[in-house]
C-alpha cells in the first residue's frame, strides 16, 4: 500500500515522530498527546496533529495516540516493517562515523557491506563488517542490499553513484557535497552537514 | 531586521537555495529562473516561487531571478552576511570529518576550535585547529565563537551542551542521537544521519 497524498515535509519529519515514539516507548508509556510529542521534539501539537491526520489521525480525545499503534503505522508506511540493507562507500572518517553509528538500528537499517579503494583498508573489520575493494561493487541484488551509501570525497562521489546504480540499489544517501545524477528510479537524499549549521544564525538571538 | 514571518520549512530551504545559486553562479550564470533552479535541486518551480515569495519575490518574468541579488538576500534572512565561528566538541571519526568538511565556507563558518577528552588528541593540529581539553571549553564569547557542534558520544552529549551554553553558546549543531536540554534563548538542531536514510525506503520502487 502507498499514501501518495502524504506531503514531502510531513514525510520528512515521520522519522522524527518514529525516534520521539520509541523513546516514550523505552520509558514505558502507552499513550502520548500531542503536546507532549510536540514538546519532546520542538514542534508544535498542531504539527503533529496535521501530520499524523495525513495517514487516519489515530489519536483518542483525551488519551492520545497509542504509541505501539502509532509506531506500527508510520513504519509501514515509510516502509521500514521490512528491514533494508545498505552499503557503504568509502571508509574515510565519514565512513567510519557512519559504520559506528548506533542510530540505524532504529529504523531497522543495517550496514551489511562496505567498500573503499585504499589497500591498507581492504580487509579491516570495521563494526563486524569486513571492507571491500570498490571493484568488487556488483551484484548488490543479489546480496540483498537495497540502499547505498556515499560516503566518499567529492570528484568520486558521481562514478560511485553510477556503480551502485548499475548493481542494483534503489535508494542512495550522499554525504558528497554535490549533486548527482541518477536514473528516475532511483531516489537520492543529499546530506550536506553545513546546510544544518547555516539554519543556526537565524534562529539565534541578535548579540 | 528579522522576517518573523517566514516559515520554518522555507528557512530550512534556504541553504539549499543558496547552494544551487553559488553553484549557477561557480559556472558563470547571472540569471536563473524558478523551473532550473528546482530541477537543480531535485524540487518543483512551484516551491521555489512560492518560498522567495515570503522575502518579496525578486524574479522578473522572463529573465527569472538575478543570482547576485538573490544570494546576498538569502544571507542576510539568514544572518550568514556577518560570518560565524563554531567551536567543534568532540574529535573521533565523525568530528574529524566535520573539521575536514570542505562545505562550511560555503556558508562564511569558520571552525575556530576543537575540543576533546583524550589526551592523545589534545594539542595536535588537525585541519589547521590545536585540539584543546574539554576543560578548556569557557569565555568562548570572548574568542568571538558563537556557535557549537557537538560530536561526542551520547552519554557526554547533554553535559557539553551545559558547558556550552555557560561558555556563552547561542547556538548548537548536535550529532549525537539524543535530545539536549538548553535554556530557550539557546537554539539546537539535532542531526540524525539515521533519519534521512529513513526516508529512502518510501521513495524508492517496490520489488
Amino acid at each position: 500500500m502507498r499514501y501518495r497524498k502524504i506531503p514531502d515535509e510531513t514525510i520528512r519529519r515521520l522519522p522524527i515522530y518514529l525516534r520521539g515514539l520509541l523513546f516514550c516507548s523505552e520509558q514505558g508509556r502507552q499513550n502520548i498527546s500531542s503536546d507532549t510529542l510536540a514538546d519532546l521534539l520542538g514542534t508544535n501539537a498542531w504539527q503533529v496533529r496535521k501530520d499524523f491526520s495525513c495517514f487516519g489521525g489515530f489519536g483518542t480525545p483525551g488519551v492520545g495516540y497509542a504509541i505501539k499503534k502509532l509506531t506500527k503505522e508510520i513504519n509501514k508506511i515509510l516502509r521500514l516493517d521490512v528491514g533494508h540493507r545498505a552499503a557503504l562507500v568509502g571508509v574515510g572518517n565519514l565512513g567510519s562515523a557512519v559504520l559506528a553509528y548506533p542510530g540505524f538500528k532504529t529504523y531497522s537499517f543495517d550496514i551489511a557491506a562496505a567498500f573503499d579503494v585504499d589497500p591498507r583498508k581492504i580487509g579491516r573489520k570495521v563494526n563486524n563488517v569486513i571492507i571491500e575493494d570498490v571493484e568488487n561493487i556488483s551484484a548488490l541484488k543479489k546480496r540483498n542490499i537495497d540502499l547505498g551509501i556515499i560516503a566518499v570525497p567529492r570528484t568520486a562521489a558521481q562514478e560511485i553513484a553510477d556503480t551502485l546504480v548499475e548493481a542494483g540499489i534503489k535508494g542512495i544517501l550522499n554525504f558528497s557535497p554535490c549533486y548527482i545524477v541518477v536514473p528516475r528510479k532511483v531516489k537520492v537524499i543529499t546530506i550536506d552537514i553545513a546546510m544544518d549549521l547555516a539554519r543556526l544564525p537565524y534562529y539565534m538571538p541578535t548579540r
